[in-house]
């Protein structure tokens, strides 16, 4: 059995993150069984020293990162963090599941991850200082402090205000228009490869589900990116909610 | 019966730069018959304007901007510019020829140039100086005077020297072991998806045999570059060897 590890947000069960909602799209799309526990920041390396799950990268002050998401899988004895790690780790355990790298897929695939991800600079600003608003108060205290160091001020003062929130939401509409370009070699297909997802589609589906939980529905930053290239955004969230239960 | 359109250098038939070379490749390893026209720069616009091959994008002053590759096909009576579009164009008239995007991969591989192409934005210091010197004399103007025009100071004066030369050589180096990075999910393969070349190979190897006739073999740059990331890099070229004839 996998047990899963992911944030809780102050609403029971409404699962937020964009880095573990990867892990659990791969995990419902190969039908691999698994149970999620909830775990605050503050708790997160503790909990990875304890389990041996390696830490995914460094602090600015030269120290272990450890980060969601996680797995432990107990038929294996392996503890995995990193979405990408744990996706390649889940092929390779579970080879007669739905592929996630089909054809040779995986060098191109972590290059998307890269593509995809120096679109999205403009993103932060904006979705983070709400995330925390989301947060129970333990993971709000910790989340607040270490992207307050990171952005240099006050998160509650990050969010762009006036002249700076159109310039700098154009910045981020610009980028999802320059990944809708690379759309346009698709032949229509709502799904990077065609009619069935790989996890490039999960890269995508967790950042946009991602925005659309944080800002709410009825914001006027999700009613603005849901008509942008087409709807073509939110289609991807539907088309993958099959793949999003929480368990 | 294609025409492709590329540019000479000094030596004849021998061919140099890195967007010709991905078509040059498309068009070999697909088989297709065709035949090289050499261009000098200063001839391209009038070239495609007279067989109506569409500008690939714009001047800073707004006006049209053609470049090469480029082909025309008597059969269909096409003419088309741009690598990646080239490449779509031959993989839809000529269905039954070896596939340049296999399973659904034109979107990845879209992305796949981004990631690639902001990873080597160091590279043109380097080599755009000493490309100058490799073209006959109405290219070698245009080329000088466009390029010392994007940037900002005589082209003979942007190739780093010291220090510089040092921090900028490194900065290439980084780009090329971030690549490398996504190849650590190859499974050990040379080609991107495996045994057989894609598109992806064929935008690295027009890169990577680029700076390897410009530097020239026995040059430091190239004898460094070839030792990087466990010769990787030439070991694409000398792999693409068998679809690099000059016709």
């Amino acid at each position: 059995m996998i047990t899963f590890y992911d944030f809780p947000s102050t609403k029971p069960g409404q699962a937020w993150n964009p880095n573990t909602w990867k892990t659990r799209y791969s995990l419902n799309y190969k039908q691999i069984p698994y149970k999620t526990e909830w775990v605050e920041y503050p708790d997160v390396a503790g909990l990875c020293k304890k389990i041996g799950i390696p830490p995914t990268s460094k602090n600015a002050d030269g120290s272990d990162l450890y980060t969601l998401p996680a797995i432990y899988d107990s038929s294996t004895g392996t503890g995995i963090a990193d979405s990408l790690l744990i996706a390649e780790y889940l092929e390779k355990t579970y080879p007669d599941t739905p592929k996630l790298f089909p054809h040779g897929t995986a060098v191109l695939q972590s290059s998307f991850n890269d593509a995809f991800m120096s679109k999205l600079e403009a993103l932060w600003q904006f979705v983070l200082p709400v995330t925390a608003t989301r947060l129970n108060p333990s993971s709000e205290e910790y989340f607040t402090r270490t992207r307050t160091a990171v952005f240099g001020k006050p998160l509650k003062d990050v969010f762009p205000k006036g002249e700076e929130h159109v310039a700098e939401w154009k910045k981020l509409k610009d980028g999802f228009v320059a990944i809708d370009g690379w759309y346009q070699k698709s032949g229509g297909s709502t799904f990077i490869m065609g009619e069935t997802p790989v996890f490039a589609d999960f890269i995508i589906g967790g950042f946009v589900f991602f925005a659309k939980a944080i800002f709410g529905e009825d914001s006027e930053e999700w009613k603005d990116m849901v008509l942008w290239n087409g709807g073509r955004w939110d289609k991807i969230v539907i088309s993958l909610e099959k793949y999003a239960q929480v368990v």
